[in-house]
């Protein structure tokens, strides 16, 4: 067993305290990577109150990450010890089902491995996340970190960013496109970022006019105020996607008509069950989809628009030992527009 | 005021009965229309069970009938006396929105008129509609009947047929393309046959495997006994469209689990509130839309199609007498696919 330092909560609810960790020895293709960075996700703070640790054991978060290979298994070839590489929110799939097969690994038939609170396929042992100073993962599920984009900046990307580049991709935003964003947080201001970078007409939907100038600073061409109702009423049948990344449950019936004819409204936000009025969807041949975290191939693809375009978060940086004050703070949804974890202070003694 | 016969309600629940109407006079653009045959739509037991007479008058329902010209208004010139005609759910529109434009009335911003129980835009009387021997049409909004189309068969095409027309198209059904229809009642035995003449590898999903005959006689390839998970389960991820047809309100989940990678769930049957669990759509990226009724040129190429391919409903006729006996039977789904009423009997005096 390895050892390593990293944030775990005892139980829901409680905060994370430092404590020592085991990481387990490498398997042929597995890598040992130094943690720099990591994100902090809104499905954080979700399992932080939901998990069951009498169950699975204490919680360690953490599944948007960037680092440096210490060390490999073996059989690895795509890495050696000091490449920068990233790591999401999946560390495992069976590889053989259909969607494995298709490059779909966040859709495995058998569930994918999930970077914390998931179980190993080979010893059943929980995962534990990267709020922790080092993480031990098959080479499959790392990316080169392409050089150029700043790594902590970069560390959203790997959940956030994959969880918004998705839809737009499978939905075929691009030139011309006319895409609504609703919600201007962590994956709101990168679904923003992407749509501009893709050539589409892109509009932010917000519920105070204090985020215009937010909008325009990220490339946004268009606000509208969703607490306005002339300006919602003008918008109707406008965007081929809105991209609805608020993370409270809500009403999706004046988003949806927003969407215009054969358009999509991709709701992104917020898990769990969604009702919808047939007769919002009808009138207009609407769609509504969902989407999260994404496949190999998709995650290397966008990685590398973000190296092309120059794109990363807009993060505010925190020592890992702030990580409490963080999820505070997220629960206000007080963050522009991401928080990041600084690791490096893990390798101080506790003061 | 024209004169005519039809069947109405006098309040929600109550039976129809026999009467009197009366029509408008011809409007420049109007045709009047001798009804011969009228579907009985699920629509109609719905409308039957809710109507506020004290508020609306009298229900008269029927809204997909065939018949043959009577009567021109000054301005008509694409029908003349002797013309065999179909009339859908829609009879005006507003004809100026970006839907009426794009030739979507159904979607007129300004509501489309219904058939029945719609407000017309002229002289705001609350419309009657075709259970009835006479109705009274802007000349817009009814079609000519192909040659060699039954017209009794014919006549559900305009509302059944239509409404599973319209997602089968948009969505791009084709040769290649997967589909699976649940629930073979009226609108299902039409999605079946549009399915197969499209190309399509056509499978029908229902509760029992009773309908494996009915599903091949309507050129359906295959079946799926959706009482039995096993089979539900090797169906995980098949189908590029799933239409569900469904009238009664169920659990969308099973259904959109069987809907392929980036495909789409048509949800037709029940209009609603539907929930759906965000996980169901995420998985798979997956849509869920929904559609009633169509267009005006959709409409008319549908009929073209039905001419080509010589698709009409497969229908029970009934004199018109017996229209309560219909809905008491369509209330126990016992109906093989759709009743249609023939009007003929009105012309005899009441027994």
């Amino acid at each position: 067993m390895r050892t390593t330092t990293g944030w775990q909560a005892e139980g829901a609810g409680t905060a994370l305290r430092r404590t020592s960790l085991h990481r387990r020895d490498l398997r042929p293709d597995d890598l040992a990577i130094r943690v720099d960075y990591c994100g902090v996700c809104h499905s954080d703070l979700h399992a932080l109150g939901s998990h069951d640790s009498a169950r699975n054991g204490p919680l360690v978060p953490g599944h948007e990450f960037t680092g440096v290979v210490t060390g490999t298994g073996p059989a690895v070839t795509r890495f050696a010890a000091g490449d920068p590489v990233a790591v999401g929110n999946i560390v495992d799939a069976c590889g053989a089902c259909p969607m494995c097969r298709a490059g779909q690994e966040n859709f495995c038939h058998t569930f994918p491995t999930l970077t914390y609170a998931g179980v190993d396929r080979h010893d059943g042992s929980t995962t534990l996340g990267a709020f922790s100073r080092e993480y031990v993962v098959r080479d499959r599920f790392a990316h080169p970190l392409p050089p150029g984009l700043d790594p902590a900046a970069a560390a959203p990307l790997l959940c956030a960013g994959i969880t918004v580049w998705e839809p737009l991709r499978s939905l075929g935003v691009g030139p011309g496109s006319r895409v609504a964003v609703a919600g201007l947080g962590g994956l709101g201001h990168l679904a923003v970022k992407f749509a501009v970078a893709l050539g589409a007409d892109t509009t932010v939907i917000s519920r105070s006019p204090g985020k215009a100038d937010d909008a325009r600073r990220l490339g946004a061409h268009h606000l509208i105020v969703s607490s306005d109702p002339a300006e919602m009423a003008a918008a109707r049948d406008r965007f081929d996607v809105v991209v609805d990344t608020i993370s409270a449950s809500h009403d999706l019936g004046p988003y949806l008509r927003l969407v215009a004819m054969d358009g999509t409204l991709s709701h992104l936000g917020h898990l769990g069950p969604v009702s919808v009025e047939t007769m919002d969807l009808l009138v207009g041949r609407k769609k509504l989809s969902s989407a999260g975290s994404g496949g190999l191939p998709a995650t290397a693809a966008m990685l590398d628009f973000c190296a092309e375009y120059g794109i990363t978060a807009e993060i505010e940086l925190l020592p890992s030992a702030r990580v409490n004050e963080a999820f505070d703070r997220l629960r206000r949804n007080d963050v522009r527009y991401r928080f990041v974890l600084d690791m490096s202070d893990l390798d101080r003694a506790e003061p």
